[in-house]
């Protein structure tokens, strides 16, 4: 008999080469039902191999229903166990990246990304390490879905201090990220064709989580401060405002203390909650951080959070803080979501934080940060002269350029790319199309000087030829 | 003046002190508009701080749009700034645990929870360590929603050698746990009120996350060896069927390859996909593995995998396989989730699987859970003999005991409860209600002999009395 063959040089053990051979055969047809197999004895014989190792074979097709044994009378092919197959899935390459970019060839002045070299990879490893090797063994359990109370005691802890926030460690919800935390409130207050007020521009994305949970967005105009208030039509009823009240994104502005309390004073009104995204205003350049929304008015503000810009994005922390209201459901949703947000992480986090590596490490890289902004100012104002107006620039990872008669159109947007250097126009985030095309963001934050350097030489090329 | 005071024994900076306190004086309206703060020379010297702190605070306080000032005329408290307060938030505790368990005083025969004790803490301790001094670092930056590659590369490999499923690293999609696969395939294949042919009982949870996506459960009854597919009637056409077979849950079959080629086959006639949710086949003590369902076709069977059960849920790492027809939009489902999964976990794992660890584990705690099993089964014919009856214990963390006239009503299981222990009723799972009225689920994966003996004596203690 040929159609058995055991290769004793590979690492499938033996076992497993004659149960899967047999059972192909079965699958496509080639043994059908009824077909009586060679006894274990005489397959053994002829394979050269233990009678165990056939018999354990033959069990475990037994057991899986693709024989059938009479005792006696010996092991038959079973009945229904051939599948007709269709066309085998042919390998195929569709790396295609949603987010990933390209650090290596092209200068890419791309929002929100840290400089990731200076990440504190040593201490975030040996915390991490720490905490795996000393925490008590119900660490490695399920979790809460609002995550581990260290984590959220240090927290609540943190933001007071650094950001004014008021919140109970009760009222914290870690997350995936600010993204998750985007979907969990378009999950708590969402119902179909709901209207959004939200800013204009506003980060695409975030425009799509909303509509995809059925919202119709009501755009509301950006000055240099921020959102005009003023524009909100009183007849409105929204299920929330959203906005990034310490650093507009993109345009970078800081809303005032009048405007916010219209916010308040008009969400109290007509009953709706506000969204508070609040995403680097760590890295403020003039004077302290600005105090968050959430601290006027607790109850009517989520605030929203991440470690994305601060630390790195590859953790994947952020954190929601809910009105005592919406606790319980905002719990829940996380749960039936992803039962909860990794817990070594967690913890290493609270222990970073607790040690004071956190602040340490903002510390250092607003410094950075701050001297890459004003080399980039430099730069700008260096190629372009008169021609360039900056917008946004106290706060963050990027600032906005304004240029006279330069319209980043697609065909430009190539060009530019073709160079080697990519630039994000404002146009993008816009709802109102059309109204910022002569506006671009460039990030700074991973970018050394070097990198701007070229970079801006590049778009002044890029732009004049 | 009486009205600001500073503490040199704080923490917080003189600076942050004095803003703080004339930033909440004019939100509380006891500084009105147009009020006349004193120079900074003034409040400097009455303080005894120095000029430049005041001057600081006030600059804030400019910025944020609480005062104004009016060169050569002083600082004034702005317009529009008074806030109407609302009561605060009052402290509260309502650490309600959704799915922590208490593990230590009752003992707690929760099905799915591996050995936290023998979590290889050193090893991954280490190697989470390396990874985040080692790596390039671009692991930092923002990833693939899909997951690492090298992660999915080493898991495709893992998967065909000890599962027998067939997928490309392009096919998987990297998930926080298998509660978000399941999220995202609903997000993907389901529409209000779409029919979804799902096993009875099973999984709570799965039944509402379903649920919640509108689909409505056509439950099909469960017999020793899993979902009795001639029961599926011939006209319903579902958007999908689902189904553990290698181990279902609770009930504990294998679904034998008849029945596997039945779904198939029925699933090719109507259109419709089948997802396989394999949470715990690793630990199988009858023989091999068996090889999963979607081998046998895999453009139409979407898998859904787990490190919860064979490493530990506090990773929250899990995973989809996906036919190539949905890989796009799987991906970009997975970004508006939360972007992606955390990296430098993912690539840890990575590690942990090519360096061998995790199939050393496996094999290790299969003989630790195969004796926990054992010992199980024994105690319960102990104290029970002939009126307990054990189903579905070839594989994985839990079995499920039958028994002769005890019914798990709630005010059983509340005496049980009161005695130190927790089982957790069949019922709790069922679609069509009352069928396994006396039957309950045992997870034996983290407790030790002298547990179980404790658990299973006061178990009779409580229905016997």
């Amino acid at each position: 008999m040929t159609w058995v063959t055991i290769d004793r040089l590979q690492k499938t053990p033996l076992i497993r080469q004659i149960y899967t051979q047999l059972r192909t055969k079965i699958l496509n047809g080639e043994f059908s039902a009824g077909y009586r197999l060679p006894s274990t004895r005489q397959l053994a014989e002829e394979l050269e191999v233990s009678r165990n190792v056939v018999l354990e074979a033959y069990e475990q097709l037994l057991a899986e229903g693709f024989l059938e044994g009479h005792t006696g009378a010996g092991t038959f092919v079973a009945e229904g166990a051939y599948l007709k197959k269709t066309d085998p899935i042919t390998p195929f390459m569709m790396e295609k990246k949603l987010s990933k970019m390209n650090y290596d060839s092209i200068i890419d002045f791309r929002s929100g990304i840290p400089a990731l070299d200076l990440f504190p990879r040593k201490q975030w490893g040996q915390i991490v390490k720490r905490v795996s090797i000393e925490t008590d063994h119900s660490l490695f359990g399920y979790d809460s879905p609002e995550g581990r109370i260290e984590f959220r005691t240090v927290l609540a802890d943190y933001l007071l201090r650094t950001r004014g926030v008021e919140c109970h460690p009760e009222q914290l919800v870690i997350t995936s990220g600010a993204t998750q935390a985007f979907t969990l409130v378009a999950k708590l207050l969402l119902s179909p064709n709901d209207k959004v007020i939200i800013e204009d521009p506003i980060t695409h994305e975030i425009q799509t989580i909303f509509q995809s949970y059925g919202a119709s967005l009501f755009p509301i105009k950006v000055d240099e401060y921020g959102m005009v208030t003023t524009q909100i039509p009183t007849e409105i009823k929204p299920a929330f405002i959203f906005v990034t009240p310490s650093h507009q994104f993109p345009m970078g502005g800081t809303l005032p203390i009048q405007r916010r309390i219209h916010l308040i004073e008009f969400a109290r009104k007509v009953g709706s909650y506000i969204i508070e995204d609040d995403y680097d205003s760590e890295f403020r350049y003039e004077g302290p951080a600005v105090s968050s929304l959430q601290g006027l008015d607790p109850k009517r503000t989520i605030y929203i959070g991440t470690f994305s810009k601060i630390l790195s994005p590859a953790l994947r922390l952020g954190y929601l803080i809910l009105p005592p209201s919406l606790i319980e459901r905002g719990r829940r949703l996380k749960y039936f979501s992803d039962l909860h947000t990794p817990s070594i992480e967690q913890l290493s986090l609270a222990l970073f934080i607790k040690e004071g590596y956190l602040e340490k490490h903002i510390f250092r890289m607003r410094k950075i940060y701050r001297k890459r902004r004003d080399f980039l100012k430099e730069q700008l104002c260096k190629k372009f002269g008169d021609r360039v107006r900056i917008h946004g620039d106290s706060t963050g990872l990027h600032l906005v350029a304004e240029f006279d008669e330069i319209y980043f159109t697609d065909s430009l947007l190539s060009k530019i790319y073709g160079n080697g250097v990519k630039v994000y126009p404002v146009e993008l985030h816009t709802i109102n199309k059309g109204f910022y095309t002569n506006q671009i963001i460039l990030g700074f934050g991973y970018l050394n000087e070097a990198q701007i350097k070229e970079g801006i030489t590049k778009l002044e090329m890029s732009v004049n030829n």
